[in-house]
């Protein structure tokens, strides 16, 4: 199993076994060049092995302990599922004679595992090196995503054959030409829009979509890409907004949406008398490809078609390092402004992080990852798998407060493996998506039970404690100007720091 | 929903809300006498049901956001499931029109609940109140376990009919008398064992079963319970113990075996050349009722078709306050030694808690919780809702520390509700229990990697600072003095403490 892997280039191990999966971790003694990354809650090796392949194109393993364990690593299998990410799960379960027995500890861990995907059963050590290869075949070939190994105890027991199923990455599929062609036709069109979805959106894919908009005059937007670089010297492709109305109103003029890597854009939950669509009814939908499709390939094709020119990008005004109060705008200007060069950027955070996005077109050129499926706890996650993924890159994780204690246990594992990671921890003591959501439903004044039940305060999380806690050195700043000093420290120190900015 | 659920005793709501739920927060403000406790992370909510239960004897609920939210439960309701625990789960979902959308956080919540056990999909607000005491009447009805309405935001948005479905907590099965008579049959007989499981063992039933042994000549154990009395008073039942080697040998004289609210015991995990079952293969097995049974009333007919005559238990030697070293032992003999009057102790911890196991006899009156599941973060969840249940008892939550970073976050909720929780918090840097059973498996010297995945050291976790960033007041005792002193005080004021246990 491990030797498969190592032979697709899968050389990271995100792991919280236990007593089913021990002769695995023995195993892990026998195979050089296969690192285990031990973490303390499952989600958080879930989170990590997808960020491991947004920075690196290279997917990881996650080994997980039998059904209720898995249960805990769905909710970031969930985000990774939805960013096109794939994990390999390795997910062991009772012994197979012991099944019928109904221990205390068994259930139905395959109905977990459909839930996260495409999944197998591995029901001997003469099938677990082809199972491995299958199970990279399914996560990698488009569209991308987890697929899990069930691996009981038993068939762990064995020696497996030392034949090797030899298996790749897999690639995703290129444009059709036609529909390149016809896609074409159509971004000429007044009121056509370029709609891009999938994985990534890097610097050459946003200058090739700004030369298509050049050369047809369509509009270009980006629809929940997880995965994006963006700063100084690269076109700004602007996202599709999170609240029904404001993406409603950016694709009011839309007449022809050609969507390329995503199904077309739909609001993000379903609100009383306002349509799951953003696009205008009567707009025409074109299916360049969904999901599954290269989007860079599909980019290029267009260019090539087209015949489109990319033009070199003027520089955005950065801006200076603030001083005074520390809020959401100032907060997002000293990251940027104080941003090394070539950070990926990890944000968790609506509310909190609308500086942050207003600001980054200006820092230098840097990646962005969000946790795209909603479920909360994916940021610090994905932080610790883009720093294993990246040594010697800066990793900041942008993270708001609420969402950071679904899986907060990630700082010991930054802590542990020393990961270059600065942790912006948003304290601002709400869930203020929710005191919005709240809004949205109607109530203005919320009673005491939903105002309690949308409040962090009383009491009030020390994050600086709780990170020196869990061995990840910390500073709390409550002025931009002690921000900026603790975040230009931290970014220039190796290893994690974590800086508590009080909004 | 919520007055269905006040008028069948159910006053206390564990929840971790989100979007979806906006509706269902807004009304309990409209509904006096529910009270909202707010966690932060779902696995401590459905464990402080499932605890909650325990302490009171009344389920409550638990309020949980949609699919990848409630996969976060499920390891506790998973715990909850397997130590006949009643939750009402209630889980929103996307509003049914935005289901087709396929949104990013749109998953298969139905096939979440289906793991959960009994679940129901709520169609329209006038199903709501049959369908909440329908969720109620099939959580507390034997066999008792987690029971779910997943409950999409359409449905919350409209007003209910005010007609309230009358709905009872369940009772479980009397006896058969003819089983009862055939049952003391067999327990006149040579090598007879009465293995008593069920979700409680009480003082009472403690008595009942001795007086059973003393009147048969049979041995009794308890094999499994969650919740048991035990202390100064209390005639001592002994576990059948959790590694299948002694199981074995203390089951190994018996001939038949007569089960009580359990099916026959068996090891915990399957291992190579170990059976399943640790009954002696010729045994007689002879199922008094199963699960679903009322294990105490099946315990008072036995008595009284036996005649048996109930004795008082004399006084065990309660071990002194130790001073010196702290180690299991001694940490054992003082967490006994200082035990309050009518206590609950949530036990989390395998090797950690083998003191306190052996002391605990000696103890004040108290009762003892486990997490039955075999699921990781059962602990300190438990001890939340036992404290919510309990106002002016003493929980004490001893915790190993592995296991306690599953749900940590559980801290925060002890302190913004002031809960009487001491936690005793085990800090001996390691998964002692992966090390057994890594030996267990063959490995005797782990390599570099298996030894990383089994330690908590290299950063060693600081206990107090996590609890201090939470709220929770903390202390670190590296001697049994330190401790003894601490755990007193920590008992004696109120609100939570954690005392930080070096071993």
């Amino acid at each position: 199993m491990f030797k498969t892997a190592l032979a697709a280039g899968i050389d990271t191990c995100f792991a919280n076994p236990g007593t089913t999966e021990m002769a695995m971790v023995a195993t892990l003694d026998r195979v050089d060049g296969m690192r285990a990354v031990l973490t303390m809650f499952e989600g958080v090796a879930s989170g990590a092995a997808d960020g491991f392949w947004r920075a690196s194109g290279r997917p990881a393993l996650g080994m997980f302990h039998l059904g209720p364990g898995f249960a805990n690593a769905l909710a970031n299998n969930h985000n990774a599922r939805r960013g096109l990410s794939p994990i390999i799960n390795l997910v062991g379960d009772q012994t197979t004679w012991h099944l019928p027995a109904d221990a205390p500890l068994s259930s139905d861990t395959q109905k977990v595992a459909t839930w996260a995907g495409w999944h197998r059963y591995v029901t001997s050590p003469n099938d677990i090196s082809a199972d491995t290869a299958a199970a990279i075949c399914a996560a990698t070939t488009g569209p991308r995503g987890p697929a899990t190994l069930v691996i009981p105890a038993d068939v762990t027991w064995e020696q497996a054959p030392d034949d090797i199923t030899s298996v790749a990455i897999g690639t995703l599929a290129a444009p059709d030409p036609d529909k390149i062609g016809a896609a074409a036709n159509l971004l000429h069109q007044p009121g056509a829009a370029l709609i891009v979805g999938g994985s990534w959106l890097t610097a050459e894919m946003a200058h090739d979509a700004t030369a298509i908009a050049a050369a047809t005059g369509c509009k270009v937007f980006s629809y929940r890409v997880p995965n994006a670089e963006i700063g100084q010297g690269i076109p700004h492709i602007a996202d599709i907004p999170y609240f029904p109305e404001q993406a409603t109103q950016v694709l009011a003029s839309v007449e022809t949406a050609v969507l390329l890597g995503t199904p077309e854009p739909i609001t993000f939950f379903g609100y009383p008398d306002v349509p799951s669509e953003t696009l205008p009814p009567g707009a025409r939908r074109f299916d360049l490809g969904g999901p599954a499709a290269d989007t860079a390939k599909a980019l290029v094709a267009l260019v090539e078609h087209l015949g489109a020119q990319r033009h070199a990008t003027g520089p955005v005004e950065c801006p200076e390092m603030p001083t005074g109060a520390l809020d959401v705008g100032s907060l997002g200007a000293a990251v940027v402004a104080g941003l090394p060069d070539d950070a990926i950027v990890v944000q968790e955070g609506i509310t909190s992080a609308a500086g942050l996005r207003s600001y980054s077109v200006a820092a230098p050129p840097h990646r962005t990852f969000s946790p795209t499926g909603g479920a909360i706890g994916g940021g610090l996650p994905l932080a610790v798998g883009a720093a294993c993924a990246s040594p010697g890159r800066r990793i900041v994780s942008f993270q708001a407060d609420g969402s950071s204690m679904y899986t907060i246990q990630s700082l010991w594992t930054m802590a542990r493996e020393q990961l270059d990671v600065t942790v912006v921890l948003c304290n601002n003591q709400r869930y203020a998506i929710l005191e919005v959501e709240l809004l949205r439903a109607g109530i203005e004044v919320p009673g005491p039970k939903a105002a309690s039940l949308t409040s962090l305060a009383d009491p009030a999380l020390d994050f600086t404690s709780i990170a020196a806690g869990m061995g990840v050195p910390s500073t709390r700043a409550t002025t931009a100007d002690a921000f900026a000093a603790a975040y230009s420290r931290a970014n220039s120190e190796p290893g994690p720091h974590l800086i508590e900015a009080m909004l």
